[in-house]
């Protein structure tokens, strides 16, 4: 049909094909951070931010979130997962407070989730971000990393120190 | 029909009636960022990461997730973008790279794009650690912030000063 | 190129024209419920369900569903929302409870938002179902129907009477 | 990284791990119905509403949404559907008619598909209420409940008795 | 931040500003078909085939899909869609037969609606491959292209002449 | 509960019950074009087109739109996707060029993947008529059609013949 040959040769995505690797159970532990001022802080322990319960919006947000990882993240493979956790911290910072957002995402498939948790994670702090915003529109979200994974023919990954 | 009343008190979310907010011209600046190896710098830019042309894929993932905010996002209006453009630049660091990731979003509507602009460069930095993750999963994210919006009735936003 | 004459003359689908129609402040409220026993009725009020806050969660489905309504019902018109707005009540019958779920959505478009509001209310009560089945599948969800609308051409529409 | 421990522990929503429930063939049966008046059910059948065929529409609208459940129902798991048929029977009453509509959704996985019968049964109704609403707006959809499932550990669910 | 300059000269992706362009009425009309053999046309005319009514399929996937072409196409707009009707014909070809698969979109907007139209008869035609596949994989899809566009600063366009 | 037999025997649609069918590695091959004119032509290879890169926009949309293949034709079963390939060639034709476009896809799964490749494909065209339609609306997509596929209980199948 042509005489010019295929091309995909000049760094052009594609989805890696990942049909041999073996189906395990993989877990993977990300983790984020908003940082907010004392205003929002008191809102969102007392529950009175106008849009609603942030933290239980976030939770909703980020499970949701994770679930449609490969329709946001183009080269990554749709899979099935099979449990998501996400729990918070506070840390009182300066005149401030950081909320740290931990996601934990469970599969039994042949891709590893670390994109799942970071997503999670990501999301988790933008919708933080949108229910307080109306308050103030300086808050900072991250950094966002993964702090841990298992599963998978490369072996587990286990951050070491700290992220500043 | 029933002897009790409704109840939506308790900091349950809603989205918030913007029916009245006059329609103008909006846009909004944030910015993300990803750092990132020497390894992992040298396959970006010479464009010979496995998975494909790391920005090329980064930058379209952050226009299609920016167009879905609302999907991704529970509290967030649905908005018509007409405008969305994501631009990089490098910094060494230390022994790293950072990837400096700048989203600019806009729209005529009744309500702000921060939320646009910030799902942008958070899911163009996703991507990249996703097109990258093979040779490094220690890279870290963000920070991640507004830097400036236009329009709606609550002024313009700046941020001052640098976020570390 | 063809012989023959255009046909969709059969009762085939479309999405009719709305171009025409003014674009106007428009609201619906719909009403479901959820009939359920007494162990869920105190698992949900004492928010002690596995899986977590029922009403918080299912009021989040519920406004992410009303906005992708057009994704859901085939040949309904996408329109940007302005508000949605869950509420609940509970009304205690024979041994169960029944909690009834009241969404209000608005829009400045030209359709109405009917199918929001019936989409918001049916989404919210299939969330709680799904967030308290494990303790009794025999739960059973509706009436659902619209109660109120306003705006557009066709006039405002409001039901007169109990629906049992 | 924080003095505080973590916390999920006020009712906040996670997706429950289901790595270990065993992976099986799993049905479930679910039931919905709409009542409406004489002039829709001579449209309907006569297949002479102007939106199209409408339970041709609302079959296709059924089998959509229930592939998504996942995406609709947050805390729901994502799992690969193997197969989703809807039927009708129409019923008499007094002046109007029920058109009931069943759901039948099967898979091979590891958490049942309640919710994919249940979500098809509801969305086949709403779809069935747009096509027809510009007839008359006083139709109502439901009850909608669980008829029976199959697989799973927990073992099978069939409902005794009629649902009124 | 940075003492490089930023960067999106390389021909990376956006999607350009539409801000300032009007508000009008703007109609698009594609044309795609599918040669199928005897067998398959009989079966979707005599509606026999076991996957359902093949047409009545194929028109609401084309509607739903043109609804969402933004999220399908990376660069296009999301435009609220006013109206989206879909026609066929059948023409003899040889043995064989072509179904001649006709689009029309609409909308009042600041973009065409070339890609929805586009869309929308190669969805059209997609789904039909999928209906009839079991009989035969050997139907071919096209030409798909654009007949007339109406509306937008650009001015019109009319296709002129046949295309094979 | 209804005294007339439940219907779904005219020719309505289903998602056909695929849990017998064996799990098995599968691909599919398919291929599409779009045939446009030489100021198009340079301005893809030279990258000169101010959408951005078009060939690098087309593949990151056919892989996306292969993903959700199953939410875009009504019948198609969700099928995880291990791998996705696009790759292009060009052929001179007159005074126009053609780019061909081939796309791989693979799965471990119980349905085939005839639609995803297609999909991935006409997806593929469509971008690249958004990249370029501001300098030409002529383009003309297709033919689309399998070259290939490979898996499953009804055996391989291998297009003989050109098609023109």
């Amino acid at each position: 049909m042509s005489e010019f040959t295929h091309f995909n040769e000049e760094g052009r995505a594609k989805m890696v094909d990942v049909s041999d690797k073996p189906e395990t159970v993989r877990t993977a532990l990300a983790q984020s951070s908003i940082r907010l001022n004392k205003e929002i802080y008191e809102k969102i322990t007392n529950q009175t931010m106008k849009k609603g319960d942030v933290l239980a919006v976030a939770q909703v947000a980020a499970v949701m979130a994770s679930k449609k990882t490969w329709d946001i993240i183009p080269m990554c493979h749709p899979i099935p997962l099979t449990g998501i956790d996400l729990s918070f911290s506070w840390e009182p910072k300066e005149e401030d407070y950081i909320l740290h957002i931990y996601s934990t995402v469970k599969t039994k498939g042949n891709t590893g989730v670390e994109m799942e948790a970071l997503t999670a994670a990501s999301v988790c702090a933008l919708t933080v971000y949108d229910m307080c915003k109306a308050v103030d529109k300086g808050m900072i979200i991250g950094p966002t990393y993964l702090v841990e994974k298992t599963g998978g023919k490369n072996g587990d990954f286990k951050r070491i120190g700290e992220v500043e």
